[in-house]
């Protein structure tokens, strides 16, 4: 069963927001059984969309779209899609009384562009929008299904969940779809090759392995599809332990998880806790962390010293900042070692380091950064020389922190 | 001039990475007066990426694809590509001696697969990627400009602006396409719409209006293109200063900026400096604002207090957070007030709420969140109910308590 996903919307193409929603789309799509075959942006443009969407339904089942319908004059996607599938318009009743019963609850007047949220193509299934205004829309077209979405992301997620994938499921016998992700750390993507070579030419063509490479770490995937599932998990896992055993010092997790997840899973197995003192990365490494739910049994907190006042705050001596300076290895160790014991943890990591554009100087250039991690015994520093573009340093200081992290980590458990 | 992007991998297909090179290009195209009239994602399929890029060239001149250009098996792009423009294969030397250099400058073997990273079409012409070892390749098909690029952002990125971009710039004599973006904030697109209905309808039609709502804030982008630059602006800006002037009190910047880079322009200019204190954002606020370049001459840093010990650490009191919780009211205005002492700023802003998926009371749902700003005069406090998504409620946190900022410091001015 096939998929696209046709997000509409100049804001894309002029990339002035980036395009989230399609991944997440993606996955949920993954998760029922059905493959994306692909995703398209296109403008707010009538001729645009009815080409994008006639190509679709050529390649595909279920297209999914989305944007384009606000309450102002740039949103055209419906009266498009009306056009489409020569439709006229009307304005439903039950969408009309949950727009007004939104207005009311926030005790706003209502406009006409409002109420004309209301309006549908008359051949559509109309899906109420819990969280908005926009109403979502299902339209069978020969037994192809093609549904409009607002773009807003969590009205679109919403009904994604709530609505979209349930009736899919109901409408379409779905296969099963299984990804196995292995993420690896501290070893380049063609050695790794190398390493499972054998393995992976000795695999079915039923299963298919990918190699996505990102800051230092290798995620490993090997996909298949069928209708048994656990045949299907149970073939996969075979060459998965193969791979697993055959890098095992490079193996992070053996699921698709981020790198500080699969830290707070160790850590919170051994009863462990966590805190960090951020200069450079700027609060970074704290929200990867929190981002994640139940990070608050292993996560403390920390600090963000960006100013040297903020520093001394968080351990590092004036003497130290005098002598050596902010980004050097005795004031990221000061930091580790002042959130030990400040915050009250069993490991820290700091980070300090000139991120960008300026502040860089000939000793010590933009992209120079010190990171140090510690726990109650020892602490170790390292310092690392990236680029120079600010957001570029931000995220690797942050990888590169984290794996030394679960570095430290393991050493400590073996 | 018209440009399309096509970025192939199964990970975005199956919504293991977001795509976010294509925003980035296409910002980056504009700026150089070319229009992206659509973006397609396609998987490591080679009958697909040939229909991708087939249909592109018939709707643009300038096709930039992106990734399957690494050193594994599933990458086929190259190889696909010489397919489609019946070329062979060749090995560049200059390129082979880039990757052995590389190599040779980390101390590591190479294999073979490493080699093949040199080998290209025979009819294109090899541009050098300095920040890795997959080549960019351009070809010139019956005047149709296709090029190549990995996939990997910052090689993309560099390659982009350093080879690209200046590359087309010599080949095609291009308009100027401009933008002017207005942000707003405390109105809805739809009354905003209405304030701004006559400018709106008074618009030539050679300048488009767009509005983009996102998280209690809406963009207003005005978009023109032509030859004449000067000439360009001029016109539009007789349209955004009317605007402007008809929405003052919901004007944040008159630029393209997130909220927070207005606040860091404000309190720049007045000598003012801000410090964060953050629980359920963990982190968050501080990366947005750490993200800007320069930042520092504002923003001291901050705590990111998720323990009971460290909100005690900056400023709340043992009392409060037995006789109120950690979610309240008087928890939030110690943790603001603790922030303007302990990190000696002129402003600060705090959060502390329930962000889910756990944690959550009768009382207190998750969603739940309180945040406070204050200065050396006052301190303000506010709670807001969100919905029950974590991503979300720290997302939502995050941009309230910059908004809360804001309308202190436009309060504090008047």
């Amino acid at each position: 069963m096939l998929a696209e996903i046709i997000t509409i919307g100049d804001e894309i193409l002029i990339g002035q927001i980036v395009d989230t929603n399609s991944a997440w789309m993606a996955k949920e799509l993954n998760a029922a059984g059905i493959k994306v075959k692909q995703i398209t942006s296109v403008s707010d443009d009538a001729d645009h969309i009815t080409e994008a969407l006639s190509q679709a339904e050529k390649r595909a089942e279920i297209i999914l779209i989305t944007g384009g319908l606000g309450p102002t004059k740039d949103d055209i996607t419906k009266y498009t899609l009306a056009k489409y599938f020569n439709m006229g318009m009307r304005r439903d009743a039950a969408v009309l009384a949950h727009v007004e019963e939104i207005f009311k609850r926030f005790n706003r007047p209502m406009i006409e562009s409002n109420r004309k949220q209301a309006d549908v193509p008359d051949g559509c299934t109309v899906i109420q929008n819990a969280n908005g205004t926009a109403p979502c829309m299902w339209f069978d077209h020969n037994g192809t299904i093609i549904v409009s979405m607002p773009g807003v992301p969590f009205e679109m997620m919403y009904l994604m969940e709530d609505e979209i994938i349930p009736r899919l499921k109901k409408k379409f016998e779905l296969p099963f779809i299984y990804h196995k992700t292995i993420l690896t750390a501290n070893i380049g993507e063609s050695f790794l090759a190398q390493e499972i070579e054998e393995i992976e030419d000795s695999l079915p063509s039923s299963i298919k392995l990918a190699y996505l490479p990102k800051l230092g770490q290798v995620r490993l995937r090997l996909s298949t599809s069928g209708t048994d599932e656990a045949q299907l998990k149970a073939d996969v896992e075979v060459y998965a332990q193969q791979i697993i055993k055959k890098v095992k010092p490079y193996i992070v997790a053996e699921e698709d998880i981020a790198i500080e997840k699969a830290i707070l899973d160790i850590m919170k197995e051994k009863g462990f806790t966590l805190s960090t003192s951020e200069s450079c990365t700027g609060g970074y490494i704290a929200h990867l962390i929190t981002q994640h739910p139940g990070c608050s049994a292993v996560f403390a907190g920390g600090a963000v010293a960006y100013s040297y006042e903020l520093k001394e705050l968080v351990g590092v001596t004036d003497e130290t900042l005098a002598k050596y300076g902010a980004v050097s290895e005795q004031t990221v160790k000061e930091m580790a070692l002042g959130a030990i014991t400040n915050f009250k943890t069993d490991y820290s990591v700091a980070v300090s380091g000139i991120a960008g554009p300026d502040g860089g100087t000939p000793d010590k250039p933009v992209g120079t950064v010190w990171i140090a991690v510690a726990n109650k015994h020892k602490v170790v520093a390292k310092l690392f020389t990236f680029g120079n573009k600010r957001a570029q340093n931000i995220e690797r200081s942050a990888i590169a922190a984290l794996t030394m992290i679960l570095n430290l980590l393991k050493e400590d458990s073996n």
